[in-house]
């Protein structure tokens, strides 16, 4: 079982305890808030891109590559009617190092097809491409389409 | 359009930059991690909870109810299966303050049936369930059911 605490501070400041780490929350200028810290959609956001780069990076360490830099950017669009979530959203993996084409392609595909779960999660309702940069050339890009768990798990 | 970026620190460290603002992440140490800052799955809890109580506290702002106090919990169970993701998960909204119940039921409905696009996400692979509690008495607890947004917005 997983837990958090979430206490409101004031205005739209919000303040979580999980496991003794702290995060804050805050709306935008434009929702009332003072834009102090991400917004809880900019947190799912970064959880987006943190959950797969957590797989990529391990499973590149296994295939024994050497990563010398790895950044991410991600873009998305949200709907404009209620609940507003997102519609569409890009993931950019930007590696540099001695690192095989062929594998960090591999280890970008078993990410988002088989192991992120935010990205799965989120993928019901918004559709997710990706892009793999290797040493600045584009390697690889497409659609992220997850192989469905088995049920009842 | 939504952006935000990634930067690997070192091992499962990562920091986010969003809008300047920074928002870290690593795993517990049971998945490799040193546990330094919240996992990404973490994060999407924390946003879950972030996201209907910057709803509830606006609305009940808007109603003009003092709230003294306010603060949640959230307890989620995950899927043993990969891609794993959150299968159930409790929120629980504790409000103390000078504030009609049917007004503090009011405000949650509203963000669980209409607003919370965070919540509407997650509820695609998830039952979600929530509590309100109220001056230490609980007022309502049932399912999070979404009214579903026009398509193509």
């Amino acid at each position: 079982m997983m837990k958090s605490s979430l206490s409101w501070l004031e205005n739209m400041q919000f303040q979580c305890d999980t496991r003794g780490l702290i995060t804050k929350m805050d709306a935008t200028e434009e929702h009332g808030g003072q834009n102090t810290a991400p917004s809880p959609k900019e947190l799912v956001l970064n959880a987006m891109m943190g959950c797969t780069a957590m797989d990529v990076v391990s499973i590149l360490k296994k295939m024994r590559q050497e990563i010398t830099e790895f950044k991410m950017d991600i873009e998305a669009e949200k709907t404009t009617e209620h609940p507003m979530h997102f519609k569409m959203a890009e993931l950019i993996f930007m590696l540099k190092g001695n690192i095989e084409p062929e594998k960090a392609i591999k280890a970008v595909d078993s990410s988002l097809t088989r192991y992120c779960g935010v990205n799965y999660m989120i993928s019901k309702t918004c559709i997710i491409t990706f892009k793999v940069i290797l040493n600045d050339s584009v390697i690889k890009q497409g659609p992220v389409n997850f192989i469905e768990p088995k049920q009842g798990t």
